[in-house]
């Protein structure tokens, strides 16, 4: 009888169990499903990112060179594609274990890949080599822009991914692990220092110094897509940033994605607006104007600055790291002119430079307990130093700014210097003062006045007919 | 043996039940990293409506003043955050127990904060402060600008969403309390009222009224933009509506935020589509014309209209509520020209005018069943006078877009009198004729074809290469 | 005693019952929160390509149709969300067991309709009539234009999506059931074809080809517009592919619809990306430009191609699709021209053409794993017949491309013809010449230069105070 009974208990267990297994399992599938969407939803926005770099970066150059500038956004996006595809996730994540580079999963060829991963991080790539775009815009050969694309979104930075995200050395450097949440130095100071490699060995535009060595002014031709590309960025950005997490459940034992994904796009927002207003007072005080162009790079510098640290500071914190990476981005664009280097975009500024602050900025504002719930946390209390953790993270982080900045500029200098000693890296004078659409891309990025002139002669007649806005007879002279 | 038996029920029930903790934890983590994601998500299409009002206000005015409009687009959301993460949160949501305004959590200061609350209600915030720059642009001082923005974000608008939101004293007036899902007297109406103070008390733009009164056309210079911008303002309103369930899983006892923001999409939707159409024939019917620009504002007016009642009205009602809203604003806009009122963006007839009657239409299609469905529900039977529910939803309504008028003239006004006193509201007519771009911030906002020129006088000998869209001889004496 | 020790068992058992039930509830709940919420955000994407058309369409027309078209894009949501909410949902969707239509739930009549999925399949609905607003752009009276696009998302796309999508008979036809996930023939085609029998019945704008029929350029007026909206259109894609999943938990018994979406966003970008190459490539040997309007067009092209068969195939076969997409969207476009059809936007070449393309690649790439994963499956072992799954999935998609072409072009082919007729399918030529934006619009696009006219004579006094970027006085002379 007594066993009877064991075995009714038993039954009961049994079916119990059976029905929570079924069900743990459901809950979680659920919490997958949720990280996935979260993924894909922030990926999403990490690639309307290109969007906002392609108007930016159109609307601080020349009408002239519009669609040049264009063309190189759209193809970081599909050229990066194609490389991350066949080489680059492989580099970065190729399941094997070594501490420099992964070699597997080539052309997504394993069958357990994770393909939102892979989606997330070809966002990422494109970003980078977008970045350099922008610093050697407006005098840079096609052909050198689709090597260098290449070459960085296949192989520069899926390597520096692979050290810092990827299980590689940087990860558990000093035991405690450089630590960069969405990408300060490995994707921020990778495009920026390339940028920079370009911006000097192709040497500045014509006419962007003049004889005295002064800098003349060479605004871009639309503030309205500048305003409108960094609107996008900062949309965008919230895919950077929080989506960084990777997820957005809670996951054992101590990790509260949830609070880490909120976290962030509060830090984010708020250093952006710290360093947007920063830099509209700084240079308010200096140039006694209200220049809407720097305080959208000053927007720009202060959601750099707290990409490497948004998910582990206070909101105070948020507002520091703002401040201070407006003040480094306007020195450091001071700092170019000085030296005569011409960064159309300033784009090692405010990703080189602000990049750099960043990724230093972690080893100060960092927060154990932050550290823990965003599941980077280790059992050996190192935080940053303003609270006490001691110097090693700082240590470790100052390592992975140094080292990037030198695997960056130790493969690109070699390759803009080939590229310039073979004639294949700047366009002539002529195309350039010409511009690059009309030279190279079969016409004006905004034709409409010159096409209209035909139907100007053929509709004579009918101009009465009310205002239209063509061209003026001496002006179609000129063009025609 | 009896007891041994017991004992093996009882640890049976035991690890069932730890094992169903563990479990129905799990399940209420997930929940809220739904609830989470949603809201996250949602604010940030609200964010990219600051992108959409910068293109439709800059596409609204003269080329003259596009970077200041823009400029002042950006600082909504750049000062906005300060003084919402400074002082305006905790007016509006800190914790204590005050019908009248919170003054806890200053700075996001205390520890448990929601993080993702604070993202969604700063991009409420920012959009409030940006409805005001339509409505004073042109011809407002930049420091007046900064001045009422900073006011509104960090206390005039808090303190509105304190009383309506936050558990403040019109959320419980009459016992149903008023009820304004997502903001047409919190938000659309503050913003609207205040912009029609600003716009009375600055006065008009010069030229926009000719001697004998008569209304004079300024068009903005570009439809484009404004299009582009009314999309991404459309689009951000599913994040404004559906996401101000704060919300999407299930919650007891009788709530569904699923179907409560599915049901938001498609009244936003269907209202915003009726009210562009009706603005299209009646203006249509008017003037004789097909007008783009109308159509925008309509379909702008009857996503505003639907704002306070999308999750408790039925598809048909979004029909009709749209086709009023349209209405509304055709005939507000007709009003304030009549007043001789000039608001470049007609930003109270659309936010103002039609913020009051969304507001007035949930007190008469508001249904009970949608009420509870939403998590508003009371066991009183209260709903809109359409379905039998008494008046007393509508009084309480009408209550609240009385008291929110009130109080947002009683403390804008004074502010613009006093900037007017100083000097310190109104630009110079030189400065206005000019344009604020070329008097105040540095230059054009297309500055190419006046670049061009350098590069013409010295590129002439390379003219014969092609076309280029640069200015004419006679143009380039002019504007040199 | 043995009684009350199996009673005892049995509380437990009912008790562990009970809990499990509800929370067996609750976790369904959050699996149908999950799918509503990601519904929701893919169909907000997918509105989103709204602002793309309009932005794409904007910049591939002269300015003197910007407003035109602009409008028109604008009505396509508008216009589409009435027809589609009164009549369209009903006719696709409408529960009811009938192959050819549904004829229930008129203007979301009945109580138990899933809202969510309403606004998802609104989105595809204006996406279908948008297509069509490119091909005959520029010259199509705007009558003629309201009357097919009510009838496209009333009544041609709602009973094709009902045939393929809502239980018709294609969806089971060979006992394979043809299969189009996210819509090259119900979307894309439907729109495209339409968009043909549009191009050639209104015929080629004036001046598009010469006395001795070649083909005159006419190049849209802004290939930033154009860019930026490639790149919405793009981000739109995340939504209307992996969005077609209409959920993404894991469902019963076999399908993972969190990995079938995450499959659909890799697919979709490594076929746009190649697709976008390709063009480049092709178009750059044959003409010898780096051609950036021509990359955007591949891009679309690449989407377009893989949106029928994005869940079901490698990444590999992506590439292949995009490229072979590509391929035949140049070809076409060649056709056309040879053909003398004018076809502003190119959007037969594009989603006519490559949308059959799409259709037929599913019957050779698609994988019965896969088609499993996605909830497709079925016992048969029927797959593509590069996988040795036999000609039947292709045979069934062959037959969807025929009837897809044939009864969209037997509805809007009599429709065309029969405004033509009456003389209100195409503008006069005097129209056109001036464009529509003055003629029937009430003034140009970008009205600024003509306004600053009058200011410049009040203000010519304070020229000197900086430069400004209005006419020249000869320009005055003849815009006046």
């Amino acid at each position: 009888m007594v066993a009877s009974l064991d075995m009714a208990a038993l039954s009961v267990e049994r079916q119990a169990t059976s029905a929570l297994d079924q069900l743990t399992k459901q809950v979680s599938q659920n919490a997958s499903s949720l990280d996935v969407m979260f993924v894909l939803v922030s990926g999403y926005l990490v690639f309307l990112m290109q969007a906002g770099f392609a108007m930016l970066t159109a609307g601080s150059v020349r009408s002239k060179n519009t669609k040049n500038v264009l063309l190189k956004n759209v193809l970081d996006a599909c050229v990066g594609a194609i490389a991350y595809y066949l080489f680059g996730y492989a580099f970065a994540y190729g399941p094997v274990d070594n501490v420099f580079l992964g070699h597997s999963n080539w052309a997504l060829s394993d069958d357990t890949q994770e393909f939102h991963i892979w989606f997330f991080q070809w966002t990422f790539a494109a970003t980078a080599a977008t970045i350099v775009s922008g610093s050697v815009a407006e005098r840079t050969s096609f052909y050198a822009y689709l090597g260098y694309a290449f070459f960085l979104t296949g192989f520069v930075y899926p390597v520096v991914s692979h050290w810092v995200w990827g299980g590689g050395w940087l990860s558990t450097l000093f035991d405690v692990g450089a630590k960069d949440f969405a990408g300060d130095a490995v994707v921020h100071m990778v495009g920026g220092f390339a940028g920079l490699a370009g911006a000097i060995i192709v040497g500045p535009r014509l006419g962007r110094f003049d004889q005295d060595g002064r800098v003349v002014p060479m605004p871009g031709h639309s503030a309205t897509l500048c305003t409108l590309g960094t609107f996008l960025l900062w949309f965008g950005w919230y895919g950077f940033n929080p989506g960084s997490t990777l997820g957005i459940s809670f996951t054992a034992p101590d990790a509260n994605l949830t609070a880490t994904a909120a976290r962030c796009a509060v830090t984010t927002t708020i250093s952006g607006a710290a360093a947007g207003v920063t830099t509209l007072i700084v240079i308010k005080l200096r140039d006694h104007i209200f220049d809407l162009l720097a305080c959208l790079n000053g927007i720009l510098a202060g959601l750099v600055a707290i990409t490497a640290s948004c998910p582990w500071v206070e909101p105070y914190a948020a507002v520091v790291i703002g401040i201070v990476g407006a003040l480094v981005y306007i020195g450091a664009a001071m700092l170019l002119l000085l030296l005569k280097i011409d960064d159309p975009l300033e784009a090692f500024p405010i990703h080189g430079a602000v990049g750099v602050w960043g990724a230093f900025a972690v080893g100060l504002f960092a927060r154990e307990e932050l550290l823990f719930i965003s599941g980077y946390g280790n059992d050996n209390g190192w935080e940053g130093v303003f609270y006490g953790g001691g110097g090693r993270l700082l240590a470790a982080n100052c390592v992975m700014i140094v080292v990037v900045a030198a695997w960056t500029l130790a493969l690109i200098v070699p390759l803009f210097f080939a590229l310039n000693l073979v004639g294949a890296l700047r366009i002539s004078p002529e195309m350039e003062l010409i511009g690059n659409d009309v030279s190279k891309h079969g016409g004006a990025a905004y034709p409409d006045d010159v096409i209209l002139t035909e139907e100007k002669q053929a509709g004579r007649a009918i101009d009465n007919l009310g205002v239209d806005n063509s061209l003026s007879d001496e002006q179609v002279a000129v063009v025609v």
